[in-house]
């Protein structure tokens, strides 16, 4: 791997191209967002833990037969993954009552939302990430309607596993954030699962272990970071 | 009818009581508002011209076999209605981007959308009456997945409806919202279908016949009320 420019950056990871045509080069930085970019940060390491939680949970959906771009960690903070045509759609599933549903519809924060609920938004920061419905994705060309019902089982089985798991290290998994992309003609998962991407309560406190610590300076952000690491990974 | 309070006060109809239990009376007053009453006036015989219009529709539709809780009228800005207990979802049926689709999703504006699209917002003014998606709207209790498939059947059939008289009078159909509620067990189109709730285009010169002419200040909103009703109702 040569030093290069990345072929996108993102808010908080950085893509390279890679010698062979089927592997792209993530890097994921110490950047921290929030608010669609209006508050940002530098925090030593949030890349490191990010990219090991990533991994984790990229390796642990495989071993339970749901993959994704993920092919191995090169270091620390920079994972080897498949090149997806990304598709401009964020898949939300939600377990428990927060957020932009509290805000937007009379929810009682905290309520239980039993089955999940997932919402769709369409990845677009100039224009807030609106919510996007299914109708709307296939008048855009996006995804066609069998593809939403596959993509949408699909995570509704990567939550089935990530809040077994998360279950296990004493945290509720509030809700969570995920991408997909086409590789050839499978629709993959993509992007990362991490404590950006996931809302994450801790079972008995209820204090928040994800980017809400930082979105609402709720406390030391790299700890909280480096505790979910640890509890998950055991490093 | 006595001279009494209204048992509900909305932007621009005022709901009372009546002598009959299954019947409530609808005054449509003249008050026009847009971008959830931030502009708002009082423009002369727009309640009789919106009136109109909508026992015109609701007539035409129950002739053709789609039933609303249009009773009769009672006098030219005065409806009589079957008592609904009104669901908050506004059922907006597109066939032209335009407006919050253009806004917030990269269409062009006038670009036809075929088949229609459906989106659904929860109506709240406080709240902006956000976009909602159908299992949020299962969540809320607000309807269930049969009911939601139900109304967007009806919403989709009486757009077949509206779509050919329109098209009669010159008029495109861009998009239109309804809104539902609860009489007995069944669920029945309700509110009003005029010029505030659609948007319309000349056929020939695509300029806007409907509250648009208001919200975007685009010439004499009274006479294009006025106009719309006349092609549609003779009157």
């Amino acid at each position: 791997m040569t030093e290069q420019e990345p072929i996108y950056r993102g808010k908080a990871k950085s893509v390279f191209r890679s010698d062979n045509p089927d592997e792209l080069i993530v890097k994921f930085r110490d950047d921290i967002t929030a608010f669609d970019g209006a508050k940002k940060d530098e925090l030593a390491e949030k890349g490191i833990y990010n990219a090991r939680v990533s991994a984790y949970l990229f390796e642990y959906l495989r071993a339970n037969g749901v993959p994704s771009h993920f092919v191995r960690m090169e270091d620390e903070r920079t994972m080897i993954v498949r090149p997806l045509k990304m598709i401009p759609v964020e898949v939300i599933v939600r377990n428990i009552a927060a957020g932009s549903l509290v805000r937007n519809y009379p929810f009682e924060e905290g309520a239980p939302l039993d089955p999940p609920v997932i919402v769709l938004d369409y990845k677009d920061d100039a224009r807030h990430d609106p919510m996007i419905n299914e109708e709307i994705i296939v008048a855009l060309g996006l995804m066609t309607a069998d593809e939403i019902a596959s993509v949408k089982k699909t995570a509704l089985r990567i939550n089935d596993l990530l809040r077994e798991r998360i279950d296990e290290i004493g945290l509720d998994l509030v809700d969570f954030k995920l991408e997909f992309g086409r590789h050839g003609d499978e629709i993959l998962l993509g992007d990362e699962i991490s404590m950006d991407s996931m809302r994450l309560w801790d079972k008995k406190t209820r204090t928040s272990m994800d980017k809400d610590v930082y979105r609402f300076d709720k406390g030391d952000v790299m700890a909280t970071y480096a505790a979910v690491a640890e509890r998950l990974t055991g490093a």
